[in-house]
């Protein structure tokens, strides 16, 4: 397992990692404008044809970010599928719809799908593109913060079903994430906040570095400073990067990036998903999963309050809606990561250090859930 | 790459064969009554939950080789998710609806499908198998001899477009094959003869004894008798098994299995998919293509005449209905398989061996279309 990331010296400000999944590899570049970076990499791809999918809002602002360089690597009419904004897209009729716009396009087994947008369209594109001829080449290009820190690498792809969230998808990576800080001046605030969600988890899971920093001075960071940005983004896609080429499949180490996500995952189940962003369900959950381990013994007693007072600054909420914590647990149990009904968690031990723990006591999750 | 073949010492008259891929290898058992073993792999693939997935025609009359077995294997009350008989089921709105069942049932990630039916339903099931929580156990029991002596085995798992057929699919390998020779008492009579174009196709790719077999005398296994169709079944799937273990993923080689099939996915898309059946249309086929081999001198002049005389003793078909011939070589030009519009064949050469053949002459091709 490695996952480089080292300035390149053809942009200045870039970050260009490597996701390390042998003859799968691809490149992630972070930069304030990755349009440059993109366009090579679709030279080298030497693809038979292009699309780009994205969603209504996006295309509006964003659009030339990628037919811009498509046009500059060769494909200048490279249609452009255009989904309504909003998680309804993320479902199997959309991607029907997707799929015959693909085809009508001409797309053949060579073809390329360019993902430009937030989590649903990447979701929905590189499943699109996971299934159609049994599977052709995606590039994500992440608009939102929350896709930028995580969903836009790692292959995983989904839809949803009525009956839940994510239970249909694939796993297919990606051949390169092309981040443009710049994109993120146009982001609604309550948005980009959230993404931090995700930021803190990182420096739970290894990021020391990252999670002082923040601690220090988050100006730089909240004020969307292109230059700050990409060096957040590039520290949580660098350690994302080595998680997934541990384990490409969830199989097991890949777990770990679900530190927040137990507890998260159940109050949007609670809640209908319509309460709370993803990745303020996240913050409020690594506060809950910190003060869980204190409980468990694995992480000291001040863990939960440095999480909290840390995502405070960064504007993050910290404490839910009021809940139920018994239907929280069933919740929890009906994630599509239960097995055979046991409670996993991935735990936060330290700042830049968590654990996965199997079989934790429902009465101990019930216990934290209620002291809230 | 290898693909055993031996005698089965638990069960008199049985096959199996391992196709090689390795951690994703698995059994394929051909015998008379196949349920005794696929109970034993089910217990040992020991997953959380089983649902079957059939069609209503073959539910009727052979749902319990599916659910004896499951329940053999400790699942008694494995739900039944039937879909109506017919290419109709094989779209993603069909698709929808089983992963909808399948979440209902409560299957989990160690969950297991039990894929119940010919070619549609093992496309349709392995497809939602493949993508429900990004993909879970399946296990195929073709009932059609056409399903037996192909499509159950390889991990080809596809449904269809509006805009065409087999355009959205992936490939997820079974994790077992089980073939029961005595359910085919109950296919009707055109239905079976069709497969004949599909094991014709076997004895050109690879398998000359069975295609010297059947000259010699086709009467056994046109008579259905359990134990001749074991062996035919059982020595095309180890030809299959062979290719599949060579090239996953249709990278090259795999590409030999499209004999008879350039040409005979050309009439079957001329007329609506609805005029032929798919193997017969492979039986033209591969009359046709043994014709464009000789013209190309890489066959005998009388190959063709060879193949067309042991597909008339089977039943089978082996002149189309008068067509277009500059229609067909558009059909063959949208072939999914086509890349950049040049025409690709797998061509017999021989009883027993074929080859790859690339940028074939468009001009060379109409005129053997033409000459009939």
């Amino acid at each position: 397992m490695s996952a480089g990331g080292a300035p390149d010296a053809s942009a200045p400000g870039s970050v260009r990692i490597t996701v390390d999944l042998g003859a799968r590899s691809y490149p992630v570049v972070v930069a304030p404008d990755a349009g440059a970076a993109l366009a090579a990499r679709v030279a080298q791809l030497d693809c038979s044809g292009a699309v780009v999918v994205t969603d209504e809002s996006v295309g509006a602002l964003h659009e030339a970010r990628a037919t811009g360089p498509l046009a500059d690597a060769g494909h200048p009419d490279a249609p452009v599928i255009r989904v309504p904004a909003g998680e309804a897209s993320k479902s199997l009729d959309a991607a029907g719809r997707v799929l015959e716009a693909m085809r009508r396009a001409g797309l053949d087994r060579r073809g390329l799908v360019v993902a430009l947008g937030g989590g649903v369209v990447g979701d929905l594109a590189g499943f699109a593109a996971a299934i159609y001829l049994r599977g052709v080449d995606v590039i994500q290009v992440p608009t939102t913060l929350l896709a930028q820190v995580d969903s836009s690498v790692g292959g995983k792809t989904a839809v949803n079903l009525p009956a839940g969230k994510n239970l249909v998808g694939a796993f297919h990576q990606p051949r390169g994430v092309f981040v443009s800080t710049e994109v993120l001046a146009s982001l609604p605030a309550g948005e980009f906040t959230s993404a931090f969600g995700e930021i803190v988890k990182y420096g739970l899971i290894s990021e020391t570095g990252l999670f002082e920093g923040l601690e220090r001075d988050p100006a730089p960071a909240l004020a969307r400073d292109p230059r700050a940005l990409t060096q957040v983004i590039a520290t949580c896609l660098r350690a994302k990067a080595a998680v997934v080429a541990a384990d490409e499949r969830e199989g097991g180490a890949r777990a770990i990036l679900n530190v927040g996500h137990t507890v998260g995952h159940a109050l949007e189940a609670l809640t209908g998903y319509v309460r709370y962003r993803h990745g303020d369900a996240v913050a409020i959950g690594n506060v809950y999963e910190a003060r869980l381990s204190a409980v468990l013994g694995l992480a000291s007693d001040d863990l939960a309050g440095r999480v909290e007072a840390l995502e405070r600054r960064l504007g993050l909420p910290v404490d839910p809606d009021p809940f139920d914590p018994d239907a929280a647990l069933v919740a929890m149990r009906g994630d599509k990561k239960a097995v055979g009904g046991r409670l996993r968690f991935a735990l936060p031990c330290a700042v830049g250090r968590s654990e996965i723990v199997d079989d934790v006591s429902p009465e101990t999750v019930r216990r934290v859930l209620a002291a809230g």
